[in-house]
């Protein structure tokens, strides 16, 4: 039986599995025969089963043999302009599906993807990184190879400073098992894994039978289930609990298993910002973000004045709490994420995530319904100020106008800066429909990222909310978004530098400016899509219409904006990050 | 006394030493006094010993405050579009000058140069990397910072694998001395090297008083005496002996005492590949590439048949040699480099490599004059058929007809496949005149290295020659070329795709296309600039004509053409390597 019959239809892979959340490859892999099956088609068949339908990259030289392979399988691959746009198009993908997967070339390529990677890993994002190696045969010689760095061990080294598991598929005998391992490491833990493939390996075919066995995480049943009395005691007790969701809740897919337990007992519930949209924000128990002193304060006051606050799944990091302005006493939290699990002062460990809420919800169907009552104009302040005939374009304002033209088949991606910090004022309709880069802020993620949605999810449409900076950084992969038959909706806000960073650092630094790009013509450079440029409200209206209005066609809207403009959001923090830059 | 004083004209400083070979700091760097000076401070002066006048980079929140130490300070501050474009400039820059620098944040700023730094590496050059990091006083509250991967030594971890030396700059006690080690280590081995900087330390003036104590180096004298004897006795009795002249000649600025040895007894120099314009092309005694079989016939001949080669400071890398296809009996070899010394089978150990050359010309006067008598035809090879009128243009006409417009004042930077191989064949007038990443092979190295040679060479014309694959990688550094002021000439070899894979690796492989760009309307994007598109030699003429008379202007030539277009190197290349793909 062969692993990657080349026409093999997409449909008859168990896609249900994938979509109710998650991503455990099917029992069939356990029993799937091996024999005559190389390194290259296992590898491609295990990919297949956790959903990976397609892969990005670039070739070289020292994994052409593996492109070959992968050009002959099911497995769709798109070339990207660069590695590290591969990389976070995998990253968004595997945001989006559950898993990603980018292969590149020896140290050129793989040394290019270590940004994208390392951001995979801060951010739980579950990427699969193949790179082709020079062949065994090749190593003994004594010449040094070229795109060698300093041996052959240089470039594993380094991934293992960014990745959960990593392999060199150097020995038929283990390397189905390794491969094995290494994907289950990524799907259990969500975050990146290296896999390193020799060039001379990509056809062997091992000499042995092999089948998945799966994956058995150590859990502590007694700890769970003292954890879940626990906290359920707590609850019980408390007179205005609030659940603060975070990314982790989407990457482990519990959203399902969270909204439960919210509609139990009527707890309100906010995110936060890598954590928007991991519950749909037109959900009535959804409150809005939590960032601390710089977020809204409505929400702010009911997070710090909760009695027991339900972290669930959410990063402790300093953005995502508002600068380390967020207020929360470890004596009224429940922390919980999938490595580790405190009720006030006190630990348990090897807690499942899954199986804490699991039980909770269980538990919780003896709580009596809190009555609900909305919070009135809660979700007023995300509506900006109306704009002037006259006026410049403002950030804020331009996010509320589009904020009206979001539906459930839209996806937003902002990138860092100003397009995230005033993007947290969309209102989300669906889970998983905003992507950022919001804890280790890459710039540049957006535009690749957006290649990895649109094709994650080709029913989509993909609105993009990027900074002129970043732009610059890797906006030459809207070509590659263009050349795939895609249309998204790239939201240009040039304001001419580095404009978050002329906040965070007070005065006039030349280094905040940047070249002045006429961004437009890069769809002639394309040689597809319309471009609009936009400096009032009534030429921001027309060019949102005429997006909204030709929904096959890639759209670039240039926005020029004042140097000084900035989101509310934006000057708040920056007046807290400014005593330490 | 400050030790940036903003209005220091630069002519002060002892560039006739940098310019004279050796980037040793100026003996006053010793006894200057460190009172009042900060960290930032005492890096940007060492720095500038080194004639480091020009810096790469993004500024991002954790190296603000440096960023703005350096605005204020001498050095001439360059923002890129993208971290790796800072660190190939920065390379160039090191190549031409002795050191460059690049300066960028923490993480997403520092991982994004891994590639570039690595290919220093690889290659031998001097550049420093400094990075800025979290205040130390931030590090301890536990939560995460943006930016952050896993720990606040990841980064470090990282860059330990491809550079020479590395510092973090965390105690003001030994802030200085780390600086030194560091900047020395840099200049000594020609490697990359690392610093981080947090960012509560720039402006912090450590409490004790620093001198730069300079830096020795182990040499064994009595090796090297013996070495040199052993090596002019075996020259005194060679028939026919030939210098195979690599890089390092360039890197540790030996080209003078190399040149010296070659004329004492009329001794041919070949280059290898990445050597290729460390002495002028047009110097009698130069004799062309040794490729081995790929090379040139004649030159391959010359060398192989030669009773006794002299490699001084060449890589024995694949390409670099042939693909493995050089044959030189180690019986018939002095392999002498910066860090060995092989003579036949036997090892020296700790001969430094300028005082084995200067020791070998002090014998070497002894020796009689050979008689020289030029080569025929030796360079004819160089010159590539004419093309009809109505033929498509060929890469390797391309060059030929390039060849007779490049002048001592034209610098040639050649990115990798076939722009590489057919840049071969171009005659370089002066020494380090061609650049190109020829051992490490990293697609995209040319056009930021144009802006980093152009950076350190104001008064020279950049020519590049860049495939579309490389171009769609890094081209939007032509737009900090554009804004920088500067005029280069860009020769796009467009081939639709990657070229040099398709030679590789048999097929008609999709992975191998590319996005097709009109590369011209880039010039409207960035708002200044010529551009060509041309398809026959009338054309490719005509805007080679208008680059030349258009001495100010930057130029892009779009050359359009066959995919299956490859130069005879390449073709020869790949039926070599096309065994192990």
């Amino acid at each position: 039986m062969s692993l990657s019959p080349p026409n093999r239809p997409r449909e008859n892979r168990p896609r249900a599995e994938i979509a109710s959340g998650t991503t455990s490859p099917s029992r069939g892999a356990a029993t799937r025969m091996t024999a005559n099956v190389s390194i290259a088609g296992y590898l491609i068949q295990r990919l297949r089963d956790y959903g990976v339908d397609d892969l990005f990259g670039i070739p070289g030289d020292y994994v052409l043999s593996f492109y070959s392979e992968l050009e002959r399988s099911p497995i769709n691959v798109i070339g990207c302009t660069r590695e590290d746009c591969a990389g976070f198009a995998a990253d968004a993908y595997a945001r989006i599906r559950g898993m990603g997967a980018v292969c590149v070339t020896y140290c050129v390529g793989g040394l290019s993807v270590c940004n994208s990677i390392a951001g995979a890993y801060a951010e739980k994002s579950p990427v699969v990184v193949i790179s082709g190696a020079p062949g065994l045969n090749e190593r003994a010689t004594g010449a040094l190879l070229h795109h060698m760095v300093r041996d052959f061990r240089t470039q594993l080294d380094v991934f293992e400073k960014f990745t959960i598991a990593t392999a060199e598929l150097t020995d038929p005998l283990t390397a189905f098992s390794e491969i094995d391992r290494v994907l289950d490491a990524c799907d259990q833990y969500k975050r990146p894994v290296y896999i390193e493939l020799p060039r001379d390996m990509v056809a062997v075919v091992p000499p042995v039978a092999h089948g998945y066995r799966g994956f058995v995480r150590e859990i502590d049943a007694n700890a769970t289930a003292e954890a879940v009395r626990e906290t359920y005691q707590r609850l019980s007790e408390a007179k205005n609990p609030v659940i603060l969701a975070g990314v982790e809740m989407h990457r482990f897919r519990l959203q399902d298993e969270l909204l439960q337990l919210a509609e139990s007992a009527n707890i309100p519930i906010a995110t936060t910002m890598l954590g928007k949209s991991v519950v749909s924000e037109r959900h009535p128990l959804f409150i809005g973000l939590y960032e601390g002193a710089i977020g809204d304060s409505q929400v702010t006051r009911i997070v710090e004045q909760s009695d027991l606050v339900l972290l669930m799944g959410a990063f402790l990091s300093d953005i995502n709490l508002g600068i380390y302005t967020a207020k929360l006493d470890p004596n009224r939290c429940v922390y919980a994420t999938s490595e580790s699990l405190r009720i006030s002062y006190h630990h348990y460990h090897n807690v499942d995530l899954k199986s804490f809420l699991v039980g909770l919800n269980e538990s919780a169907t003896a709580l009596p319904k809190r009555p609900f009552t909305p919070i009135e104009g809660l979700h007023a302040a995300a509506l900006a100020p109306d704009l002037g005939a006259n006026e410049f374009l403002r950030t804020s304002w331009m996010i509320s106008e589009l904020n009206k033209r979001l539906d459930a088949d839209t996806i937003v991606i902002a990138d860092v800066g100003d397009a995230l910090f005033a993007a947290t004022e969309l209102t989300i309709h669906e889970r998983t429909e905003f992507l950022s880069p919001a804890y280790y802020t890459s710039m540049g993620f957006s535009i690749p990222a957006a290649l990895g949605a649109a094709t994650a999810r080709k029913d989509h449409r993909i609105v993009v909310l990027v900074g002129d900076g970043a732009f610059q950084m890797t906006g030459q992969e809207l070509s590659t978004l263009i050349r795939q038959g895609h249309s998204p909706v790239v939201i240009l806000l040039d304001n001419h530098g580095y404009g978050t960073e002329r906040y965070l650092h007070q005065g006039d630094w030349r280094y905040n400016e940047i070249a002045s790009w006429d961004y437009g013509e890069l769809m002639q450079v394309y040689g597809h899509g319309v471009a609009h440029r936009v400096r009032t409200k009534a030429e921001y209206i027309a060019a949102l219409d005429a997006a909204w209005d030709q929904p096959n066609e890639p759209h670039l809207i240039h926005a020029t904006l004042e140097e000084s403009d900035a989101s509310e959001t934006l000057k708040k923090l920056a007046q807290r990050m400014c005593e330490r830059v």
